[in-house]
């Protein structure tokens, strides 16, 4: 394999996308079947489909750490060669890169046991948290945990240990740049939260847990989306246990959500959330179809997208003040008597609760800051696997005011570690910060922004995205994308001051 | 690759197992998209997601007739070798040799030319048929026949050269036997028509055309499909402009129905014609997965399941004493003045008309045969591809004693030749001979049969049919399966017999 076969950069650049292409091609497929399998294939399909996705996935996965791949980025990388290319094709060999490096740094033998326990420790999890026992849990989540420090020594990294793991899911950011952003993130979520539970006017909730007719809620969302501007011909909406947004190509992306007969809030701003994904998606340079750029920059700058749609705009007053109307007509019953302020008040409520994704917009964050600390913990040696519901329930209190009564309202919640998804968390509170500072950008640059809102006229945010951020897909970093669309660094203030000017409304905190 | 790499046998299986899976799950992949896209995804993705599809495909392909393949397919089919396969294995090799082999004939860029043309002809079709003009498509029919003939002498044949064609769907079956076959089914068939439309009593169908809501259309589909036997905890039942079955593996396999309003036997009828494919491929052994011989016996033998459910159960007297009350529910406006026996006269009436696919069920063969007779003259050279729309209107003649009146209404109006699909079009009228041999046979062995179905007991049905027939998958041949399930060869009276006296009753014939 050392002896190259590759004559000149033009013959690379051309093998190079081929290969690229191919492997675009299968995981577009792979995304499709994964689409597939959560919302529309019968029951018995899934355990005799599982092989047949296995083989795709083995062999989309053996062409992206092949012989080939390896010797054309090696090449393409040599500095004589990578000042020829393109902007595209090296941003394209630095994503592929990025991603085969690290795969290729692990023993074939080591990554078969380490996918076998890792497909075996949903299972477990799911007894686990079922039973309220992280004990049951802890022997498989230690081996997951074991493992993972192996392959950050193998990666290698610089300073902490956790920066190995971060950069999958944010390449470039690391614990010395995150932890100064969370570090003012959580001090000021703590202090304003302590402020509005003292001396906040606490919004009345209970007309959104009365009984909200399923199908008029889908009514409404069917409504809705296509006027966030989702575009409906190059995408779907159906339902799934869990919602997520599944990107096929930029002619299809698949958007998922649930509905609760007594808390309609879940599917509203669930599907909102999702479209924001799906805008992204959508908005993505089609000319990037079948090459690797043709994606979200990072998981961070992905969550930016949903969370600016979810928050900044589907929990702002302007966007109710145009669609609260059309709201009451679907639900006459239900909010005839709900003022559009007493409204936005309630849908903006601010309440500690144990369980992170039910987590209104404030004490998000600090679910996010309890697992980051913990995940540093964990690989810098400092926190146990054993220890972990103490040190959860400990965090939990010391951030949000309350104790988990038991172990499935507190440390088993989520699924990620039980895929060994360690780094990912950091994404959610990055996507509240960039979408903070996305949305400070474009009411710089468009002060009449609020009165186009008031008017239920939102396809010109969606330009303004789509050219500032969906369109590059993954031809910038995250890093350099922000600083393109905003002019500086990622910043908490700008999250931090929104946070605290919207909540001091809501909670009349400045009343006399 | 002509020296072998093979040690033994037992080495040869494992490598043909190993291969053969890889390409069966990605067929299965396949397969899944393929439903997907007639059902599911948007508008926008069609385009962009072609080339997804086009690399998955040729991907496959090029397994399938790989040197690998190539070389494990010759050692195992060694005089010596061959004597050591189980009877599995050595199907699998035989269904893996018919397949690769004839591909392997055509050169490359022969086959590349032809899928060029063949992927643009449905465009030049669609166009003719909605212009109803045949001139438009002619060029490009020539070129596929051109090509086809090509094909031919490279496959290479013994008889009739349409021969080559045929065993691409039903293995075994050349024009020598079918002729016997077919000439039984043309001239009985047309000796009853002439009969039927002489002396017979012509039912009343205007009740069949009223306004039938689609939402209880749907409603009674969804209720009468398990009752048939179809486990929609291992399928599905979508809508499409197209019915069809569509298996993914046997723990899933996707129905479709379409629905019109004024004719309700569109939905009914081919709901329960799907469901037949569907229990075919629902009750296929589950070992198979993975192989070769997950899969119908042939396209003719697919038809005898459907036609099976469709007309000798769904079309029966028996079957509506038991369901018929039920179909009254759901419209009992439409149905209320409607007797049992009016309804089954209405549903079995005979009609020759121009459309294949909206014909009964004898004037349906008619149809065929007149493809039959055309394709057999286009590759002997006694009929030309100019002549299409005059020899078509004069057989329709002959057979049905209708011409068409433009050639949307008669040559153009099934997609078969635009994808090159010549020799598929006598499967439909083998599925009709197979079933009606099935039907005697069970019949034969349960003369409580329709005392059964009046009850509307029809599981034992399925399972006979699994145990005689599904389970089986290609394991066998066409020919060796219906000897086994039946007890001898194929033979056309069956069909006759049953259509004569169906139709004496149903027409009153006898009736003094």
């Amino acid at each position: 394999m050392k002896t190259t076969t590759i004559s000149n950069v033009k013959e690379a650049i051309i093998r190079f996308k081929e290969l690229d292409e191919k492997i675009c091609h299968l995981n577009d497929i792979l995304s499709l079947v994964s689409w597939d399998q959560k919302t529309k294939a019968p029951k018995k399909s899934a355990s005799i489909f599982a092989s047949a996705i296995g083989t795709l996935s083995t062999e989309t996965f053996k062409l992206a750490i092949s012989d080939e791949m390896t010797e054309l980025l090696e090449y393409l990388s040599l500095d004589e060669n990578s000042a020829e290319l393109e902007l595209e094709m090296a941003a394209a060999v630095r994503e592929r890169k990025a991603h085969s490096r690290k795969l290729a740094k692990i023993p074939e033998a080591m990554y078969k046991e380490y996918s076998i326990l890792v497909s075996r420790a949903n299972a477990v999890w799911e007894e686990a948290r079922e039973k309220s026992d992280f004990s049951i849990f802890e022997e498989t989540l230690g081996k997951i945990v074991s493992y993972t420090k192996k392959f950050i020594e193998l990666y290698g990294y610089e300073g902490h240990p956790y920066n190995a793991l971060l950069e999958d899911y944010e390449p470039g950011l690391t614990v010395e740049k995150l932890d100064p952003l969370f570090a003012e993130l959580r001090t000021r979520s703590v202090a304003l939260l302590d402020r509005l539970k003292r001396k906040g006017a606490e919004p009345a909730v209970d007309f959104l847990e009365a009984d909200y007719e399923i199908e008029k809620q889908k009514e409404f969302n069917s409504f809705i989306v296509p006027k966030l501007g989702f575009d409906m011909a190059a995408g779907r909406l159906d339902e799934s246990a869990h919602p997520f947004a599944q990107p096929i190509n930029t002619g299809d992306v698949r958007l998922t959500t649930r509905y609760r007969l007594n808390n309609m809030r879940t599917a509203i701003f669930g599907t909102i959330h999702e479209s924001g994904h799906g805008m992204y998606e959508q908005g993505i340079n089609p000319d990037y179809e079948g090459t690797v750029l043709r994606e979200g920059a990072s998981f961070g700058i992905h969550e930016s997208q949903s969370r600016f749609y979810e928050n900044f705009i589907g929990r702002s007053s302007s966007f109710w003040n145009h669609f609260y109307p059309k709201l009451q007509e679907h639900f006459p019953e239900q909010l005839k008597d709900v003022e559009l302020d007493a409204f936005c008040r309630g849908i903006n409520q601010v309440a500690p609760s144990f369980i992170r994704v039910e987590a209104d917009e404030l004490t998000y964050n600090l679910h996010i800051m309890v697992r980051y600390e913990i995940e540093k913990g964990l690989f810098d040696g400092s926190i146990e696997v054993k220890d972990l519901p103490k040190v959860w329930n400990e965090k939990m209190n010391e951030y949000l005011g309350i104790t988990p009564p038991n172990d499935s309202l507190g440390v088993l919640q989520d699924v990620h570690w039980s895929f060994g998804g360690f780094g990912y968390f950091p994404s959610y509170s990055l996507g509240n910060l960039y979408a903070a500072q996305i949305y400070y950008t474009l009411k710089k640059e468009h002060p009449e922004l609020e009165s186009f809102i008031e008017k239920g006229e939102l396809s010109f945010i969606r330009e303004w995205l789509r050219e500032r951020i969906h369109q590059y897909g993954k031809l910038f970093t995250p890093n350099e994308l922000i600083v393109k669309a905003t002019g500086e660094e990622l910043n908490a203030s700008y999250l931090m001051n929104y946070l605290e000017e919207k909540y001091s409304r809501v909670y009349k905190l400045n009343a006399v």
